[in-house]
């Protein structure tokens, strides 16, 4: 199977880099210049309309949004390397119900958090009550999650998987943009263990 | 294959409902009442630990988040059907692609513009340069889609498909949070289109 990814760093393509190196999948990487607009050149809007990072170029079909590149490349290689569920297991809908969750659930807050108060956002569209009812929303999210590290080391059970990547980056993600994971201890200490991951120090191109 | 759909009327179980009446599965469907809190419950809770709707137990396993739901529907009731392209086919990236795009990156404006300017949230979090820039954004990101949709009827070809129920799903829940599609006519009447689905007239339960 032929793959490229157009990626830059400090993106939404991150994770899928990390998932890329974690998983040993050979994949040409391109990286755009967002800041000159290269996403937004005619050859690139033709591989990914909406003009963003990453796409991941599939023998010549694009496909975009982190979140389905990431179970995809869970489905293709994950499973052989023991990092992704194999199909029709009950791991593979707790994987798919988990990532899903975090992509969709836990970032349009993440997201709505990043409007309200990010120093990268216009401040006349900041708007402290509903930072401050984001924050409360966010760490209630993170409940569930903390129930389920009581009862296992990582998100599938005993052993890493790419569950952990997924739903690990946009928690890192979200703790960026403000939110917080002090009163959840273990989902603190399970994303302390996340960060020391070595292709998380690795450099990134 | 034994299913359960734990769902709620005007909710965003109504999707998951409706593949599930457009693919023919056989499925049993327990209402909850979300305002008496049933989705609360402890025996939900062990369930869908996020006490939200929807859910689909698989033999036994849960499955929660819609989209999710609804790609797993699409993988394994869909492509006999016709309903989902299989496996393999540049079709199917596409449309893992523009689902995910609807949930994720579509849904999270949705949501804040919700937060932004909803009559069902505390008006406390209303904001309306928030709201005003989020409708553009909301706008914006139309232009893939009706660019799309000017090359073809509907978002895979020239044939109704689960994609177009997906992000059809979620557009139309969008304008009823305030987004517009008065400057995307071919969205609008696609849109249009898909309302007239025969599932979407179905009584609910």
């Amino acid at each position: 199977m032929n793959l490229t990814l157009y990626a830059s760093p400090m993106s939404s393509a991150t994770p899928v880099v990390h998932a890329l190196t974690e998983l040993e999948v050979d994949c040409e990487i391109v990286i755009l210049d967002l800041k000159a607009g290269e996403q937004k050149r005619p050859d690139y809007l033709a591989i990914n309309p909406h003009g963003v990072v990453p796409t991941l170029v599939v023998d010549g079909t694009p496909l975009f949004e982190s979140a389905a590149i990431l179970q995809w490349l869970g489905e293709h290689y994950g499973v052989q390397r023991g990092l992704w569920p194999a199909a029709g297991t009950p791991a593979r809908l707790e994987a798919l119900s988990w990532s899903t969750w975090a992509y969709v659930s836990y970032g349009m807050l993440v997201n709505a958090l990043n409007f309200a108060q990010s120093p990268n956002v216009d401040a006349r569209l900041h708007h402290a009550p509903l930072a401050e009812e984001i924050r409360r929303r966010l760490a209630r999210a993170l409940d569930p999650l903390e129930a389920r590290l009581a009862a296992q080391a990582w998100l599938l059970g005993e052993r890493y998987s790419l569950l952990d990547l997924i739903v690990g980056s946009v928690l890192t993600h979200g703790t960026y943009c403000g939110a917080s994971v002090q009163r959840h201890p273990r989902v603190a200490d399970w994303l302390g263990r996340f960060a020391q991951r070595p292709v998380l120090a690795r450099t990134w191109a």
